[in-house]
């Protein structure tokens, strides 16, 4: 419906002096709350060039307290950016809680481009994937309290024309008009048939998209504020209900998820093999070395590679990564251990910091502990509501394919130890003086609630073996047999994406 | 992970009858409590052959009252279901407020034969598309207040085959085992892979999946009952909480959604365009003509049409629907006036009614007024909360995008009048004695809310044209122009469908 908007609106100066001196001061009186609710705030500026982007974007930010916003231009996509999914460098910029961030153009931008131009520059791009990747990621930010406005500025093919010419005759602007700009007005039709379908697929009632008929500057700065203000003003609302309703203790009593009825996986798993000293050294060898091959294949190959451990205490990750790693090119790999989030991390959705993570193409990066803490430490511990460990799984499980769309070689690990196993290993880490300080309080106190989190690793076993992305269980009892097997598996996986 | 599940767990005779009695006391209470609170309830009994279904679902009945549940035993679909889209006859036996609706097997049963079979029986089917729209369609009921339990009686091949050989050594037994049984037997493997994925894309928080291991009766029985009651204890106890919320008066207060700043597409419409009586009578016959001819083509060749109305009052939906049908052969169309929604249709999701009158394949659905009600006088009459007309866009996009899967061909008219040319028109049917049973005095009392109106039909207008269902703006203070635009649309969107 973009063609047939009316675009002729106006406001005259008198009147927009006025409205605007009203809606600077509620702005910023909106900010200061959100910042104090620690609200975060997503604004995103997209529009067609010559709409105006950073004007307007400059009379929104004049209002507000710079201490708590950043803006961040989306250029052409650095090569960091080109080698990650290409949501990557968006989710590194989420705002952290209270803060906001203003994009100058934002995810839309490539897509849009990709679906128009010829040459793509997103890897593996698919237009409906493109769609449903941005909704589930729009969808993570608000489910975690963020909120999200989107703005596409629109002007009229000749509006753009005209306003490219101005700025050709003008000296000191001249050079703002470029080549790829006059090639794409040629192509405003073609655009706009594009951007009508991704409008439409991407305005959910999480996001909405707004509109801002940008012939007039006064009118389009006006539009902007009212629709910052409502929605801040809405969501301001939603949080202190929610407060109150805290406050009245009228919380959701369950019973707990321990009803002993939970699927079972792991009481099937076979821990008996073993394996000899002599035959494990046989082959280890050949795994590493066939492992440096693949290493260096992936790195020719722009295959991004990533690797989860995740196991009980004790179960022997760390041995086991080690093993695989041995004969690794270490500019090629990365491990990276996942203690609990620092302040910083804690501000920002629970996945933010993984995607900080995941390798550039080309490059394996190897989880010591994961994202998954969400769903097994975390649910456990109380460290987050029944609510957000339940959405967990469905936001794991959309990041992972994210990953996959984007030709990631995903292998997971479960490394599986019975009790009686863990207590030997405890023991025997406790008597001896070069391996007690592995051993923590903290690792009985998990012990003693191994029947629940068992409970926690059968649900996530099972609710996060997706088709793009399977759990590989490893009968650890015996760490030569858990080594070699892992091994196996890497090189498996990336052999069948090669 | 469903192959590696541990099915070895069982429940004495005597420790079930205990667990039982408790359990069976607690279904009952909540039953009742639900059918207090209007909470609709579905469950979904999916699994396979031979594991059990119809035992478990009377062990389930049994329990409840049956006044206030259905059983819905999906069986091959008939004429009626296989000329629609795949989840009509399932939307159509959604649960109303307060009642039960119990599937035995469900929406994924065809998905899942469509997949591993060679011979497909659902039309335009796409196995991706499906994960789609069952997602969209669970997440529409749950939105709405339903809760959703989905069971999957899962049992090894091995115990598959010992039952149906079993069944088929008992004389009396032996016609329940049939020659598809053994052959998707002999495929087990096949649907077990394509089973992983199904589950896998369809477990989402808000209807997740619950796997019952099934070679006990007893440990299923308990496992399902344990599901049932803790879904309905969360559910309860949220919907209390939510009441006490409203109670306590913290509601979320918002600044109305009319700040002018809505986009707008009407002002810009050109209502000028006219036509002499004698140019029309000209060309109407050959249009009329036209569509008669593709009547029978659609008949013929199995295409739905949905035409949808929708406009001002006075506007002339009327004699335009009545000029497109004219010369059609009445058994092909069906014309469907829309008015507020009586008792029963309140008590389900407002888009069921709709559901129900959906077009056959190879018929013409043509609505005078629609679904559209939902964010339009609903909206500005205060007749559902703004979260659910928000809501509404998306949901009115869903199901015309399942639609569109479909094939149907769907047109959508706006017919547009200025504010002028309504008086005219009201005050020429109250001075006509012939007309006069036309005008109501909510004619007028809508009229007076004109701007409201036309706010909320200009959000209407951008936010549910998507790429599959584009409004057409019928420019209609010429009832000549407007009727043949309305004819030549309907021509042109069923020939590009030819």
């Amino acid at each position: 419906m973009l063609a047939q908007i009316d675009l002729s609106r106006k406001i005259d100066k008198t009147e927009y002096k006025t409205v605007m001196e009203e809606l600077s001061r509620r702005l910023a009186a909106l900010q200061r709350e959100a910042i104090q609710l620690k609200i975060p705030i997503v604004v995103v500026f997209e529009g067609w060039d010559a709409a105006g982007k950073g004007t307007l974007i400059n009379q929104l930010i004049l209002t507000l307290d710079p201490r708590h916003f950043s803006v961040f231009s989306t250029l052409q996509p650095g090569e960091e950016e080109i080698h990650r999914p290409f949501l990557w460098r968006f989710w590194i910029k989420t705002p952290a809680k209270g803060r906001m961030t203003i994009f100058d153009r934002s995810w839309y931008h490539r897509v849009l481009l990709n679906r128009v131009e010829k040459h793509k520059t997103l890897k593996n791009f698919d237009w409906d994937t493109a769609h449903h990747e941005i909704n589930s990621f729009e969808r993570q930010l608000t489910d975690d309290g963020n909120v999200i406005v989107k703005f596409f500025l629109h002007i009229s093919k000749k509006t753009q024309r005209d306003r490219f010419a101005k700025l050709e005759k003008t000296a000191s602007m001249s050079w703002r008009v470029s080549k790829g700009d006059w090639s794409r007005h040629k192509k405003y039709d073609k655009y706009l048939l594009a951007l009508e379908e991704l409008l439409a697929k991407t305005d959910t009632d999480y996001a909405p998209w707004t509109i801002v008929e940008s012939h007039d500057r006064r009118f389009a700065t006006v539009k902007i504020f009212k629709a910052v203000i409502k929605t801040l003003e809405e969501r301001i609302a939603g949080v202190k209900a929610q407060a109150s309703q805290k406050q009245n203790g009228a919380k959701v009593v369950t019973n707990g998820d321990n009803d002993g009825m939970t699927v079972s996986i792991l009481n099937r798993v076979d821990l008996s093999p073993a394996l000899e000293k002599a035959d494990y050294l046989k082959k280890v060898k050949k795994y590493q070395e066939r492992i440096r091959d693949l290493e260096h294949e992936v790195y020719v190959k722009r295959i991004p590679v990533v690797i989860v451990y995740e196991g009980w205490d004790a179960a022997g990750k760390g041995g086991n990564i080690k093993r695989l790693t041995q004969h690794m090119d270490p500019r090629g790999y990365e491990v990276i251990p996942i203690a609990a989030p620092n302040d910083i991390e804690k501000r920002h959705h629970y996945l933010w910091r993984f995607w900080q993570e995941m390798p550039k193409a080309g490059h394996i990066a190897i989880f010591d502990r994961s994202w998954y803490g969400r769903v097994l430490v975390e649910r456990v511990e109380g460290f987050c509501t029944p609510e957000e460990y339940k959405r967990a799984y469905r936001e794991i499980n959309e990041m992972e394919e994210h990953l996959a769309n984007y030709g990631t070689v995903l292998v997971k690990f479960w490394l599986q130890i019975d009790k009686e196993e863990q207590l030997r290993r405890f023991t025997e880490r406790k008597n001896s003086p070069f391996k007690s300080w592995k051993l923590t309080d903290e690792d009985w106190r998990n012990r003693e609630k191994w029947d629940i989190y068992q409970d926690a690793v059968e649900e996530m076993l099972f609710r996060t073996s997706s088709p793009h992305a399977r759990w590989t269980i490893v009968e650890s009892n015996s760490k030569y047999y858990a080594r070699l097997k892992a091994l196996k598996t890497v090189i498996g996986a990336i052999e069948a994406k090669l």
